[in-house]
């Protein structure tokens, strides 16, 4: 390698400490902040956010970047490519698109909170128009820097590597498939005898400590990260400081409990990623759908898995004291409550079999709004039409249909079906992993994840993103990405009812 | 003005922004961060006040500081006054001497932590003798490039506008009447019944609901800040965002509920800095000195008197469930305890009357050791035989003497003055007070710390650094800081035993 690219990597760790300061006040504003400080920590992340595009796009980096020569070091190559990526996006943009953009979605989001509350799509369609046609603008100025289409564009901002042309065939593939299995599954559940509810109250220490105790099952470290309380959950933090976060309820224990273990999967993947490399780009979690398919492995393909249910269920005993025998608390009525079926309008309330048809929903819908063959007007029909169509509901209200979630009105155009393509990830990478180790479901039946975590650790997180999301797959898996391990697995948890399953 | 002038705001604007980062980042790490993120956070902290020396240090901003022309409005003329001595506190050294310094004073820390365990001096002079070295060339640079003594300079660090020149009449005038103060103070108070101890235990939880009562009694606006616990309590966070620490021992609620209101006099003046210049270097407090007069005006001054006390009393028995009538719970008991008087080796544990005796041992030989006439190898001894003189104590070991505190192994010599020239502000301040609006002690009496608070917004956290500390001193109290009124305050309280102290 050369002088420039070493001088290119001065230049990124720089950014990364800038990266760990924004991770850490973000989780703060979350988690810790007094409602006061609101005002002023916007602006302070703002700040910080624009010394980050400064460094960024400094001409010096223009000039480095042309002249560096990283070797023949893959990591090294890699880091170069990766760095190239973060610029382009960077320079893509006139600052004032951004500076548009960033004000045209902050009063949009505003608009949203009270649209959604009263259903009404009107209130929002002219900030939303706005946030949309700037979202094109960015999506076709980015295009044209990366040589992509501009939803390309916007999806390799989340997910760098994948395209369009990735996605159809596969989303094509589960789209023929989901709504009969849907139906067949619902079948089979109606079938059986219902699930027994646990009544509670389950007290907040307990189930934190319940939490605190899974989340080092799985193989969190408690010395780099922690566990705490935001009204939405989420996994952030800083290098060697992993933080999650969840809210409990006290009538069911296990949103919380799944929620937790859900963001163990993230939190894991941030663990496990190189220390060498961690101050640099190619040394990062690779994108949005790896994350997500890490935290679906754990939380939807192992732990409402038999094996896991039937470790998990006398640890439950002994966490809420419950006496033996109670009735509810057996390893077949714990797995029936994790793996109820039941379609709902609500995305993020939705369980592994129905959640695809909502991205299937949405994917379709911002390509045509991105493309313009969609006019945002005639988002709501076509959005109850197709809710109708995969899931076979009658979406009441707009506020539980097209308007339910933040991602549109904040200009997050592209992110959806990174949620989809993770949880089919996650079936790919679950399948494979236990045809080469075949031990990891044993093992796991016992509560030891070490056989699962180390096939992942090799597999997946020490690559950070020495490679793309879609060769991490085909090398980890054989193959390139499909529906096919994920209805498989689908059909033998849900119809077959498989006791692998 | 002129546009340099307003281009400098937008710059200092800036600067601010990445100190409240800095804040909460510190803040975090003694509060929240997991010990493995320790070694991370040391570099993102220094990466951040790189950034903050880079940006203060541009070539722009020497330019940008000749140009400027504020006009004739006061706080303008004041602002740009901080900028131009911020800008040459960090132009005045090289490089290399502050990465030379930092380094040396991180490997003394360390050396110093196991150095004081032991007691074992020899063990820290080679350390020691480097970061004094450098902390005199430090002094040197800064001195000439602010026009002043070495001394000064490093006093200038901490408290902006303070010279030795200041300070020798006044602690002269303290020293002479101190040592026979304290023997009066300790005979009266022999010549008394003893207080009474309180028996424990006190949880935790009642205790940190007695500390959130207390600060927001005081006028401590919960909404922009907040109480947790550290090792070492102080009061840190960001603009509207003032969080203070404090720790709990069971076994007596005392010390933590005095260092609550200790901080929350810190808090408070933070949170009384005019809003229109929250942003500006003129609108940041004004120095350690007063930033201490403000937390031992609250702490000292007014929550250890005998109107306080009275008011104190019954809610500490509801705080902690007290039965009615049960001893040690009154008034003059708990007065007793919070005005306990008792010569001791360490300063942290020390009380408001033996508390200076500390300080003027340590400014003497830090002046000492900084001009030379010192040599370090003989501090142990010179230490020790100040103490003697000043509160008829031998010190046992070095540990419990020169050892212990943490201020020079980490190169901070001219910060101890302020500590002893805040308490004698408080009580200056106090006294004027108290004359100008006669209300305060009787409202306090009830709680109320509306009338103290609305002086103090008005003479003291309303002008920030609008003006000197020796000027906002004059102009609240009439005359130059001097040791009478804290030396009438003790006489009064201590030996005298007034109801109005």
């Amino acid at each position: 390698m050369n002088k420039a690219y070493l001088s290119l990597e001065r230049h990124f760790a720089r950014l990364s400490s800038l990266n760990d300061a924004i991770g850490i006040l973000c989780w703060d504003k979350e988690v810790i902040m007094p409602s006061g400080a609101a005002e002023r920590r916007a602006e302070n992340l703002a700040m910080l956010e624009g010394m980050r595009h400064e460094i960024l796009t400094a001409p010096a980096v223009a000039e480095l970047l042309e002249q560096a020569e990283p070797g023949d070091d893959i990591w090294r190559r890699a880091n170069l490519e990766e760095m190239r990526r973060l610029h382009a996006h960077a320079t893509a943009l006139p600052g004032e698109l951004v500076e548009a953009s960033t004000q045209a979605t902050a009063r949009c989001e505003m608009v949203w909170r009270t649209a959604r509350e009263n259903g009404d799509f009107a209130a929002i369609l002219p900030t939303l128009s706005e946030v949309l046609r700037l979202t094109r603008e960015v999506a076709v100025a980015t295009g044209e820097k990366l040589g992509l289409s501009p939803y390309d564009a916007l999806l390799d901002t989340f997910d760098p590597g994948t395209r369009q042309t990735d996605i159809d065939p596969v989303f094509t593939q589960l789209a023929a498939g989901l709504p009969e299995l849907i139906g067949t599954v619902l079948e089979k559940q109606n079938s059986l005898p219902a699930a027994t509810p646990l009544p509670g109250p389950f007290s907040v220490p307990r189930q934190e400590a319940l939490g605190r105790q899974l989340m080092q099952q799985l193989g969190f470290d408690v010395t780099r990260g922690r566990l705490d309380v935001s009204t939405h959950p989420f996994c952030g933090g800083a290098t060697h400081d992993v933080r999650l976060t969840t809210r409990y309820d006290e009538t069911d224990f296990i949103p919380a409990m799944m929620g937790v273990l859900h963001e163990t999967g993230h939190a894991l993947y941030d663990m496990g990623l190189p220390e060498t490399w961690l101050s640099q780009p190619v040394g990062q979690a690779g994108g949005m759908t790896l994350h997500e398919s890490q935290s679906l492995l754990m939380e939807m393909q192992v732990c409402r898995s038999n094996a896991f249910a039937g470790w998990l269920a006398p640890k439950l005993q002994a966490a809420f004291d419950v006496p033996a025998g109670t009735a509810g608390w057996d390893a077949q009525n714990i797995h029936r409550l994790l793996t109820h079926v039941q379609p709902g309008f609500i995305r993020v309330d939705a369980d592994e079999v129905t959640y695809p048809a909502h991205i299937l929903v949405r994917y379709e819908l911002e390509k045509a709004l991105i493309s313009g063959d969609l006019p945002l007007a005639d988002l709501p029909a076509a959005f109850n039409e197709r809710i109708h169509a995969l899931l076979g509901l009658h979406v009441p209200d707009d506020g539980r249909g097209c308007l339910q979630d933040i991602h549109w009105p904040e200009g997050l155009f592209g992110y959806f079906p990174c949620y989809t393509l993770g949880a089919l990830t996650a079936a790919q990478l679950r399948e494979a992993a236990c045809k080469q180790v075949p031990q990891i479901m044993p093992a796991i039946a016992n509560g030891d994840f070490t056989p699962l975590l180390g096939w992942l650790r090799e597999n997946v997180h020490g690559r950070a993103r020495s490679a793309s999301m879609p060769q991490i797959v085909q090398d980890a898996t054989g193959r390139k990405l499909d529906a096919s391990a994920y209805l498989a697995h689908i059909h033998r948890r849900y119809v077959e009812r498989a006791e692998d399953a």
